[in-house]
């Protein structure tokens, strides 16, 4: 049984989510899938414009305070974005997306959500995402080529629309199977859930 | 150090958190706090005029099946309210508010809680909730009668422009001095808070 990360990159809990993600899926024994996904067209269809955390002030400033202690607790430094909150994580989704089903993908995530979180770069700037990978050692070039191809870009948009379809609303979230969790603090309870269907399903039935 | 535990009756995470958290004070020797409130004033501030689990029908989905889950964990019933959700808790709030200086609130919050989410009962309903104050061994008429005095009535909107001023935005929400702490799943984190500048205060200054 897989549990399916679900991430955008100007999404604030999917920081500490990625950071620990792929330590608590391989403690569980569970395997993990990386979707990263675009927040924007959801937020757009509920008639957002801008995070809610900028919408709302009073949720915005606990939201700080409180992955400030997130953060604080997992030993990850935390700095508010540069510019603006949030950043464009288009280019960095196209990129993710390649990268999901290769196995630089989960580093080069992570480094981006570090450089958004805890580095104050500007994730839209091409040039740091370069730099990322190259310092994995990879084709710059060739990998952001892939990323911008008609067929890679449309990939992202109907990646988002299937999980839409299948009740994705926020960032992260976890899909094990249909059942969805919402949330940084849904990881263990989505690692324990697709535990108990492997249970499940190796049990042998008794007549 | 004290925990404040904000809550409003149409609240559904404010159920377990309401559950467990005079158990959970108790075992980690925190002083606890009952703060009846009105999300009421607060989402119609932010525009909005119904519970944001009915205006965004993906988060409502899931935040149910999030709910069965967090119930089924703690061992709570859980049904949705009958009518119509959110339901209309002013009056069991001005109640509660009255029960919070007195020893009775605690176990009336609960069963108000238990009278929404576990029993499809109607708590804008005063026959439901004078049922509730009886079944305590309270004088309901008398209860009712100092609930609704214009005095209390404006204490709980005293309480809740307090809350506001201080950060409030959503329940249940926790308060340690002037920290905040937003959700159920945030109840752990707040009572580990509050223990802390325990001990910070216990420890004696060295120069």
């Amino acid at each position: 049984m897989q549990v399916e990360f679900w991430f955008d990159f100007a999404s604030t809990y999917s920081y500490p989510a990625a950071m620990r993600v792929e330590r608590l899926a391989r403690e569980a024994g569970v395997t993990l899938s990386w979707r990263p996904f675009l927040l924007g067209p959801i937020f757009g269809a509920q008639g957002w414009n801008d995070s809610p955390f900028n919408i709302y002030p009073a949720k915005g400033a606990n939201m700080w305070r409180d992955l400030e202690r997130i953060c604080d607790a997992e030993g990850l430094t935390l700095t508010r974005p540069p510019v603006s909150f949030p950043q464009n994580g288009l280019h960095a989704a196209r990129i993710a997306l390649v990268g999901a089903g290769e196995s630089w993908g989960p580093e080069f995530v992570c480094s981006v959500y570090r450089a958004n979180f805890a580095e104050q770069k500007d994730i839209s700037d091409p040039a740091v995402l370069a730099a990322i990978l190259t310092a994995q050692g990879l084709d710059a070039a060739d990998v952001m080529m892939r990323a911008t191809t008609p067929e890679n870009k449309e990939r992202l948009k109907t990646q988002t629309a299937d999980g839409i379809a299948r009740g994705l609303y926020g960032a992260p979230s976890f899909f094990v199977g249909d059942e969805l969790f919402w949330g940084n603090d849904r990881l263990e309870a989505a690692l324990q859930w697709a535990q108990r269907q492997v249970s499940a399903e190796a049990v042998p039935v008794r007549r």
